[in-house]
């Protein structure tokens, strides 16, 4: 049976929605390099809930496909066509509406899944916000950004080089690895060059010049990036957010 | 090629945008009675945005897959499990954020493709916004809900013994139609009830009293919703839409 | 004894408030044609909360004279000078504010007369802010245009030849008919001018284009309203309002 | 003719728009002791704004029958039922939507006519939004309470025995005579009791503590108040917002 | 030991929470003439806060900085450099937030002091707001501005020819004096210059029309403002301050 | 000359607004253990300002003492009595308030001085509203919280066994430091413990469960923060900052 409860009939997610695991996936549409989609952050995200919800018996909420503003360190900023962004309170009220329902709807097990760094306050805000305005004390969310669950020997082994990080880790090895895996034909393979932002000062600049970040979007180096290592890095995540779930609920 | 916006990478988007007309899908997550999912609104409109992109080489941006608040008179009402909804403040905030995202990315050519009765003035004030903020003369945005670009002849033929009247078709004849059509899967024929909200009255209450629609969340009856009369309907609404693209831009 | 709230002392109103219904008007400034004020859309709403009011003890609260929006489609749209209108959050915010403080002056009956169609969506949204942040179950509201409220057989009487519909009944027969009974000074019969909205696309186009609507603002053909038919309409409206409240308080 | 906009058609507004002041009066509905009724602090204003847009060939817009919450050292506070406040935010946004849509209108110039002391500040930040949202700098708008404009040696006349201030002067000598004067019909001169509040401290406590203003809710005396002082104090008022006005535009 | 909060640990602010009166000091930057610095209006609260404190146990909170808009008649306007201010609802919610995490924290008992005339209306609704959203009834808020407390004797002493009114107080005699006494070395004696402010209409112009206010933003004048009077100034507030929050709590 | 605009008359101020500058420091009230007081994060970016400034001609604005909520993997979560938070709206509107005010002064050069991890994304979305409505291209902005701004080496130096990461770095060796140096009277050494978090799980959980952090609030050891260790920490900073301000403007 579907975990998906767009795909679930109101009588079908009523028995299930008291005791299940409602995931949330939060993503955004973000450019991702000239190898990579602009939807990137929330098929990732979403294709992640799926099957973790699938081993908890869960329920996966229709995705939030889009998310906050791209900053140059971490997502290469707003200056790229097709990065289509939300506002800070846009984004925060529209988390705290739909946890708000699901509430309502007699959910009480949440799990906010992060497919974009720059959401990760916002969501933060949203959580606290519901949990004010529900009042009420049988409500427990978890929420992560999918790079937090990822083993260090994981990637350790994935970066035999050393890794650059996950600020940098943006339409390079990790992501390309799991649309490699998840959405193949999505990767323009012959598109993917190698890349590494060297120009990013240590301080944030707005408006954001010109060139402190590699023309095409990509942050770091996507060469290695196969649907090999895609795999690895998804069954990784997807045995710890199994893990995570099993612990706090 | 395609046309959804999120499988394009961010230069071929760039390529696109100025000279395409952007449609965004705005749906919502609602019940659909025993035997639709809860995704319809959004499942609907998303599959014509994209019939209709691909006759006038548009660009389908994500879809908004949770919609303002469902109202007795034409969605059965708050009060069923899975009915996902957005506040007015929210729903708003949403669509301008998103229009004046494309706008900066260059784009001056619209349609808010909607796909739930109750986001109409919503949708209708995010617009309004976007043209003030905005402050240009050159961005233009049509905007409909499906149901208004149906033809008297169709819905005549298909509702041989009289039309219900739009308000009532929740769940019922052309949403289960156009549903058989789209994911035949996602149907659960032995579920289809004939069905019709006798109870409602001329006004509203609030909050919603027990009884005035129907158990089911049918509002009127859904048997004679048929894969071929889906397809009559689908292609009629494609037939539409294109022309009143093909008219305005 | 007055029903009108402004005219009581506040003991006046101390004594009837718990168990009276409140009536609250809303009404709108916006053209209507060049025979009929800019105020017709709260005059009217006022006038029959003001009879409804006096058959079923009630208490009519002060009106509010702005509404939301004009539409091309119902109210000729926001061209016209005069036309003078409230963004959503706004009246949402107006309504919900004044309704809030009725309920701690101890009200719990409530009826928000709607007399301009654009408010319909933003007065639902404030009623049902107001009823989740009252967090009461004692708490009622109805609430309707007063379109919704006319008799079949009223209109068919006064349009022999066929009812254009509501949407297009906007400084037209009705209103005019009205307007001659409550307010006749202010009805410019010499200016009426026979009309009919011809150029309205089935969608909405933004920003508006000239030549949709007609230049009067009528929408559709006021000749045949007199102070008989607004006579005949305004009893039926009464008669139906007062059945609305005895039925539901 | 009539000078109140909501009398007029939207071209007899439109020719008069560009070139007269527009009158904004906004005014509260709050308790006035036993004899006076809720709607006095706008029954005032709309009157005035209405004698002295005659005089200068004025728009008089309608009224803003609500107004910000009632303080216990002006209006004797939000304890008394029949008052019926606005939070700053609305008030705010209702004042700033409607001056920007006459501003769209065509009009260039504006007196905001305070009727009701709470309101003050509010309306300043209204026009300061207004002022910035609008950009230009061919708008100047003119704002007071009406007890600014009372000279001096009128109040010396009106009270042989010394001023208590105009922050006591609710439902005093001043309202009562303008009352007398304006609509003898809704002052019950049988329930004037002479009254002085006189236990308010000079600091503000929250939530307000009971027996800090008179039960009556009238703050100093109002047996003095006349229909004949009620006509001086309505004649200085109208020649003072007369000269301003013609100082001023 | 320190009454500021700022220089607590948590664990000491914890012991004394529940027990003290929280002084929430808020002022503004805003020019003061070319004698006296921008920050005149946070310094002299703050310091009488501490003062008051120190003498009843309480906690003085960080000041407030940044108060709202300066108008014409009581701060010379936004028009001088320096002068940097919130919008209402900015300074609305500051104060809101700030207050309900104490009353989180346990603190039941408020004292806000006011430092800047233009402030008195937003405290008023953000305290309004706090006591709606905290729902509780234990909550007591004392407010005012510091110069409602000053003793009429003392003020009479202080102004042998009579006191030209709190309202063009500013920068002013008692401004002076209290910073000569606080921070002499803040104080540009040499650039006092005797002002008083005469253009001023009875009425408020927007926008600010220049000359309405003397060149250099004081008031009245400033010239008998010393040290000695500051001391006199400051030990009455102190005294009646103390009282207030013995009388009350 | 002072660098603190506070203590600046108006028109000194002006004499300097346009070449300089501006730094608007940031920072929180919130908990920082047993040893250091609960305004460490404002003392600390309001000293750090300072010293910048003293070296570049800038000028300091008023220190925004409040920050966004306390995050239990960066600060200890808003569990602890003492940390007083805003929440993300007001402190969007506060920052963006602020620096609009400075623009209207006169200012172009901005640096906002981050002293707390937890107000980052905040601070961005502030500058970016701010970018927007000022509609300038001379504006230009730089932000970073401090510790952005600490050379790795100085880092290697100070954490001869390893550096357990910035998150973990509150109320820890860095901040001990700055505040032995910059307030030594204001640091508990008695209380002092050596201490670290272990018990964070990757991902957060709402409401934050006991036990997660210490009952201290350090997340790291603060035992060997001493005034000679801030004192190379400080010297550190303010070097690079000067070097940002240097390279930016």
């Amino acid at each position: 049976m579907t975990v998906l409860m767009s795909e679930m009939t109101w009588d079908e997610y009523e028995k299930k929605v008291k005791d299940s695991v409602i995931f949330l996936p939060v993503g955004a549409t973000e450019q991702h390099g000239y190898h990579l989609p602009l939807g990137v952050d929330f098929y990732q995200i979403e294709k992640l809930s799926e099957l973790v919800a699938e081993n908890v018996n869960g329920i996966v909420a229709p995705t939030i496909q889009y998310g906050y503003k791209s900053q140059p360190h971490s997502g290469g900023g707003q200056i790229f066509p097709g990065t289509t962004s939300l506002s800070a309170q846009t984004l925060i009220l529209l988390v705290k509406d739909i946890l708000l329902e699901f509430i309502r709807h007699g959910a009480t097990k949440f799990a906010v899944m992060d497919g974009h760094y720059e959401n990760k306050m916002f969501l933060a805000e949203a959580i606290d916000l519901v949990l004010k305005e529900a009042n009420r004390d049988d409500i427990k969310v978890v929420k992560c950004c999918f790079t937090d669950m990822l083993d260090e020997e994981v990637v350790t082994k994935l970066f035999p080089n050393g890794f650059p990080g996950y600020d940098l880790e943006h339409a390079a090895l990790i992501e390309t690895a799991m649309m490699c895996h998840f959405y193949p034909n999505l990767v323009h393979k012959e598109k993917i060059i190698s890349e590494q932002a060297d120009n990013l000062p240590r301080y944030e600049i707005f408006p954001q010049p010109e060139g402190i970040v590699p023309n095409s979007g990509v942050l770091a180096d996507p060469i290695h990036g196969t649907a090999a290592s895609g795999k690895i890095i998804i069954e990784n995540l997807v045995k710890n957010y199994v893990e995570m779930i099993e612990t706090e609920f």
